[in-house]
């Protein structure tokens, strides 16, 4: 697959997750006055989206639509080190493009810029917990089942929505795409520093205690 | 497998389609005053009646229950042209029947006009980028994981009736159909065409952008 | 496997769902006033016990928890009819030990007789399309994808509860069974005779249809 | 695989899975006032984490997270006698660990002790069906659907989280680590003897069932 495509994949990818998490965010909001039944809307598009779009681009791109996956990848050698700085380039790209698309379908101004603040010890520990479940739930599948990948990626992202208490951004990409829409979903630009850096420790803590439970030269036994 | 039977299984799937959609959306409206949760009653039970269509009528017919996916089809030689036609044809009479079959169960005036207004840009662009979606989805999953099309399909739509503006009407008979009943999944007769009009660009926009990515001369490289 | 067994599978199969079915709406009607929600959460229990019961229980007796469909079965000869008797029995009787149960649970009375009235024109014909979709969904999946069953009949109820406005039966030994509870998914006795009625006609519509479209003297070509 | 890593495996799994119940039990009585809304924002996490956890680290360590189960396991010859007491330290420690890492994140105090009163013979009565389910679910897939297992349990507990009276806590590592927050998910600690000796009872009579309808010596006939 040439680069082109793969890049253009997780252009797209990242695209259309953004647009997912922001769009279901506006539509869940202007719905109702509960804010659990808000994140219900929020939640399920999300999960169910992360199945589809894994599963359609991950055999093109690695399907990581994620810098801190890229960069968990880079680090297991399952990535090349020169191909993470073009892949986070679109990913925060095409996440972006994908909140202003959201805007434009619901009919808000495309530039925005996020109010919500999202800061403090236990939000940043929130996003550490997120991003380490992610990235240790993605080395255990490909260790134990490759092709329930998008399910378990899909499934975590639900359960992690509710669980951390920051919704589980999980994805610096992801998280700058959201501080352009002042919407359900957004993140303040003042505080992605602080999240972008939880969320690389998340990963790398998951790279290690993945590397560590799932190492290959253990022979493996049957489970119980 | 004959062309009558191909045509049964068109129109038999897209009827229960639009019951299913026309069905949960009145249940729903009248247990609720919450909006929100009137969605998710209408979500829920349109992305699992999908999956279950898709799988039972797939082998049949291609379960296609959908103008927009059988004219990608034929762009893409899936299909013959000369099928088009009668396939476009019994997936609006069934859709049709559908909706009045949902009136029957509900006690409602089986035959009525929606009013319910849906127009204007934002909407069409919902309806552009809804109907891209499922195709999109579509090609990839016949490319990446034929088997779990249905499992897409009902995801992909269970996302997109909350992340597009329009709730992803994203098929032209399904929104023919719905302009016959004046209940929560209604649409205003005089504005199908520009959901039809968008819809169509949708799907061909998803039939040029998957025949770029997943171009079939490219070999493939196995997932990161 | 022996009939014993079997059985047993047959009545502990139904008398669980019967469990679930009549539990969750007891659980849904005491958390919350509005009716949808506790629809959802009458909904998502039967769904979700639906597939696990159908995988444990399937290999042992075909789990058909439901005299509608062993009636199907037996009308196809896939079922002895000799052996419908004893599984309607016991699925009677197990669904009845079912309801018991629940009440035991929620300390309620445990022999009550339901009250909520269940009947008319639209009621029935929502019966005989919520069992001939049942029927069709089994017959479509033992020809397409066997091993989807659980999953195919978890969706299609989950789904059915919501677009049928009876909130879908489709199973006279359920039915019986919710006779015996004067609680959210209850059926007044004098109603019984209507539903039952009307899912055995819509089995057999079911297995008309099924029958005709899934002929197995038709070659089959692959899906488009 | 070592002992070490099964046991970290395990304490590791329970760990998360705990986080997910206590965290998503705050959020959601957090964000609704409506009861049955936050029990369903607690389920669906709950489900969708199983999945994830027992599809990760069913192969390192047969994913029990439960001294039920592992009971359950020893009892039937699957699990060694001398691994149940370390694998019991550790699913406790680490549910505790996970109770308090809900806290963190929820910026709660780490220390609480529940008060939330859950006695008295219904409750165990819903606890010892919670449990026999699971362990016959368990039992049941092991020689149905082995690789289905991790979305057997998922799916139990969210339908048993509605049809129990208990919400089924089902695991007495997690409902002595939910003792540990006076939040949603608690358990005073007065009452975890009731609770745990209804599991343990209800596993025990699930080892039974299960062991006699799916006694290995029977031939086994195709489902109809």
């Amino acid at each position: 697959m040439s680069l082109a495509r793969r890049l253009v994949a997780e252009a797209l990818g990242t695209g259309l997750l953004v647009c997912a998490v922001v769009g279901s965010g506006i539509m869940a909001e202007s719905l109702t006055d509960d804010v659990a039944l808000a994140l219900l809307g929020n939640t399920l598009p999300t999960g169910a989206i992360l199945v589809v779009l894994i599963t359609c681009l991950g055999p093109v791109s690695g399907a990581h639509f994620n810098p801190a996956v890229t960069l968990a990848f880079a680090v297991r050698r399952h990535a090349p080190w020169r191909e993470v700085g073009p892949y986070i380039a679109v990913q925060i790209l095409g996440g972006i493009a994908g909140a202003l698309l959201a805007h434009g379908m619901f009919d808000l101004s495309l530039l925005q810029t996020a109010t919500k603040i999202r800061t403090g010890g236990p939000q940043w520990l929130a996003e550490i917990v997120a991003t380490f479940g992610l990235v240790f739930t993605i080395f255990a599948g490909l260790k134990q089942a490759p092709a329930a990948i998008p399910w378990l990626v899909g499934l975590y992202i639900t359960a992690a929505y509710w669980f951390t208490a920051s919704t589980s951004f999980a994805n610096p990409a992801v998280a700058i795409a959201r501080s352009f829409t002042d919407t359900f979903s957004g993140i303040r630009p003042f505080d992605l520093p602080g999240f972008v850096l939880a969320q690389v420790v998340g990963a790398l803590i998951g790279v290690v205690v993945a590397g560590w439970l799932f190492a290959a030269d253990t022979p493996q036994e049957p489970p119980a």
